[in-house]
């Protein structure tokens, strides 16, 4: 009876609206319970099996999508519940926030200690917060309003959220790039790298949010990248390293759902930046980790300043979690690589790897100097001897070796595909290239079909300083159909400082 | 060529789907646009016609509703396009939102001028922010981080983004109360007594939006209230005054985007309530205005040191604006009339007008103070003459004559309906009334059904301070069906506290 009355029961439809990460539930405008209940469209509605419960937007039909007595859920509440056409759902008023309080109070200017910052992540884990208090967290904790020591527990909140790997080794290798930098795929070759020398590094990476390919992605183009943990830990075990996806883990999940909302706000929040790389390598067990941090006017990091600035916070948090790290500041004023779109870097690693001529120099060196500081970091090469050793490890084809025994160990090797469309970009007149424009570069790779298409993208023939005479080749653009060819195309005439030359002098 | 690469024309159909404000677009997953424009679900889409166009959020369908060429369109996105089924619309990636940087600004802690606040106010009115945008705006504006010269300048802006009345008459009088307080219906009183003294107050008041009755929903029951700005002003021009809904005309739009987020962060923004109120009353063309600000533990302002702190943010911009405030800063600490509930407000109103026995004191005792600060602000009354006046006004027929005036300019008077169910609830012991809460009160009474049926809600019975006996009624609840007053019964039985009683010493 009081069952009856606060929690009606319902039959669950998939309805097929896909609304990526959003749960939503959809009932009719006739139906019993939303009237009872008194949810309205939009209202939050805590949609719940006899295992599982998630909080959904409600949207209502009037049209005959659904018949009475049943609840449409879309595609991310269907996979969210685990559910089965016609399973029983209930629904409920969803229960009190607690956490909100403790939100408000970091809006308001309040410093939060640990268990504030465990319930706030728990909550969000959950579901519980909807997109509004998600953006309302991150603001509230942009702009230098994150103490240390609330980093420090934003990043072990973070870090209890999810599961935690750990491993019977020391030291426990892993390596992270800040990002904002196409074709700047060194992960597999520092992977291969120190794995070959016997170094463990159970790399998770993740795949394009924004961006025309995470590493991810390229390395699907050429093996299995969605190991869960079990399976990770069965290739580590094995060859000492992965290159697998992280978000088929569960290694901070809050990260995950914080991450989607910076984006949508492109909040560059430093405190939450750290927080979210440092807290993915605690969870995946990592102890010793290389940060390649690019600076540059279109890199994430666009100052010196900056990039000071974040290294300090990384260090202290670092220190608070028992972390090494070693921090790389590097050239992120252009493209590292040649080809930027999964399967175009891809065979960029694999040109590094195999020490073919066609190896972009620039990706090979960075690779290199990265792996050097893992090795170094390490602790098992002479001070001074970890470049020359990561080097003799690329060129005596060691690293290929293992790269290759990794890629059998997730599933197989394959080579990455290639696009059916080309179109070739030439210099309109003589001159030196002046700058290459990151953002701008990778749009264009979006706009050719990348990440989707894993053979889409673009092919850059030239780095700044070089010298080109008229009609010479600037970049190849591929993709999988005429139409996407011509909206790369549509984009680059409007956009033509994609890549722009001075006149030579 | 161009055009049919950028701009995918597509037939309008509305899909039934009511997603309350949010203009949601709905695209096949084999639709061209949809991949050749990389759309993906929930990104931002704007959809034009000729003459309009919004930003609404995609989501995709993997069920037949939508042939091929169609394009989806949520309730809100159709009515607010204003197009007809069949119409041609044109989808575009939505062009950027060059103030979305002023928002970060303020989230990174900058002072906006007033050419930022007028570009981001601009773009919330045209529908280009998102949800997370709106969010992280209020967020970066709470907690004190807005200085009176920016509360300024955002109420500047406010006024800026809607229609503007201007009256051939001074002084314009209005009121306003800061909320929070159920059955507080003392506006239809206050100018039915101020416009029979013969002052202008062309007054718009807003429905529920949580609580169970806004002003214009209780105005509903007994007349129409949804005037357009034409015949608002046909009603004042004829009666002096008026009693309409503020969302028929189109003041101050920003105010109801932003007021929807505050509420769903339950941010009680200072800064932002006092652009939201002052915006709406320089909008209508009002000078004076009398603040209603009922302080109490579960009131809106629960301290009076927190009413001396708005008090003194609304005076400075008052300043600024031009307008003179008067605040009454009253009791919150219980509701006021005995009704909570549109129609049972209306009923309550009505007895004050009418002189009849059943009128609520508080309610008619609170009308009149209010009302004595208008005539009093309007300084047409001689000091110390304000309170007598408006008695004399109100018990001599005046102001009811005139407010049933006011409902005949309107479209014509009615009595309020009456509900078909009710409950009485009685004191299981005895006892002195020692606390209603407001918020439990308006929650009981918006599970009974109000403000969705009009009729539905509570009647007190009782004041704090009343002395009861064992079985005397300590309130009615109204409800349009068994099953809603059987709802709220089970909230009474769940939070027995609305009402608490104290053994009488």
């Amino acid at each position: 009876m009081n069952d009856a009355n606060h929690r009606l029961r319902l039959r669950a439809v998939r309805v097929g609206i896909d609304t990526r990460h959003e749960p939503v539930l959809f009932l009719r405008r006739d139906s019993e319970v939303a009237r009872s209940e008194g949810f309205d469209a939009m209202s939050q509605v805590q949609v719940a099996t006899d295992s599982r419960s998630i909080i959904a937007t409600l949207m209502i039909l009037e049209t005959e999508l659904l018949s009475e007595g049943q609840a449409g859920l879309s595609d991310a509440a269907w996979r969210r519940l685990r559910v089965e056409d016609g399973d029983t759902v209930i629904l409920h008023h969803p229960p009190p926030v607690d956490s909100l309080a403790d939100m408000r109070a970091k809006v308001y200017g309040a410093q939060l200690n640990a268990a504030q910052f465990n319930d706030v992540i728990r909550d969000i884990v959950a579901g519980r917060y909807m997109d509004v208090h998600l953006a309302a967290f991150v603001a509230a904790c942009s702009g230098g309003r994150l103490s240390r020591q609330e980093i420090v527990h934003l990043t072990t909140a973070m870090v209890a959220s999810g599961e935690r790997l750990s491993w019977d080794v020391e030291p426990v290798m892993d390596k992270h790039s800040v990002g904002g930098l196409p074709g700047n795929r060194t992960t597999p070759i520092v992977v291969a790298i120190a794995v070959a020398d016997g170094l463990t590094m159970p790399k998770t990476s993740s795949r394009a949010i924004t961006s025309p390919a995470g590493t991810a992605d390229t390395m699907e183009t050429m093996t299995r990248v969605d190991l869960g943990l079990t399976e990770m830990r069965r290739v580590v075990e094995r060859e000492g390293g992965c290159l697998a996806w992280g978000g088929a883990a569960t290694l901070s999940p809050a990260d995950d759902i914080l991450i989607r909302v910076e984006r949508a706000l492109d909040l560059d929040s430093e405190g939450q930046l750290v927080a979210s790389v440092l807290s993915k390598k605690v969870a995946a067990g990592s102890t010793r980790v290389v940060i390649d941090m690019p600076v540059g006017p279109t890199a994430k990091v666009r100052s010196l300043a900056a990039a000071e600035r974040l290294s300090g916070y990384l260090g202290a948090v670092g220190d608070a979690l028992g972390l090494a790290l070693h921090i790389d500041v590097g050239d992120g004023s252009e493209p590292i690589g040649r080809g930027i779109g999964p399967a175009l870097e891809a065979r960029d690693v694999l040109a590094v790897l195999r020490g073919e001529k066609s190896a972009p120099p620039a990706l090979r060196q960075r690779a290199l100097q990265l792996a050097a500081g893992v090795l170094n970091l390490a602790g098992t090469t002479a001070p001074g001897e970890a470049m020359a050793r990561a080097t003799s490890i690329l060129d005596s084809g060691r690293a290929w070796e293992r790269f290759r025994r990794i890629c059998e160990a997730q599933g197989g090797f394959r080579e990455p595909p290639r696009a059916t469309c080309h179109h070739e970009l030439r210099a309109g007149c003589p001159g030196r290239v002046k700058t290459i424009d990151n953002r701008k570069a990778a749009r264009l790779a979006k706009l050719a079909g990348a990440p989707a298409d894993k053979a889409a993208g673009l092919d850059l023939a030239v780095r700044r300083g070089d010298t080109v005479a008229r009609g010479d080749l600037l970049m190849t653009l591929h993709a999988d159909s005429p139409g996407e060819l011509e909206y790369a195309l549509d984009y680059f005439r409007a956009h033509p400082d994609v890549i722009t030359l001075a006149a030579d002098s």
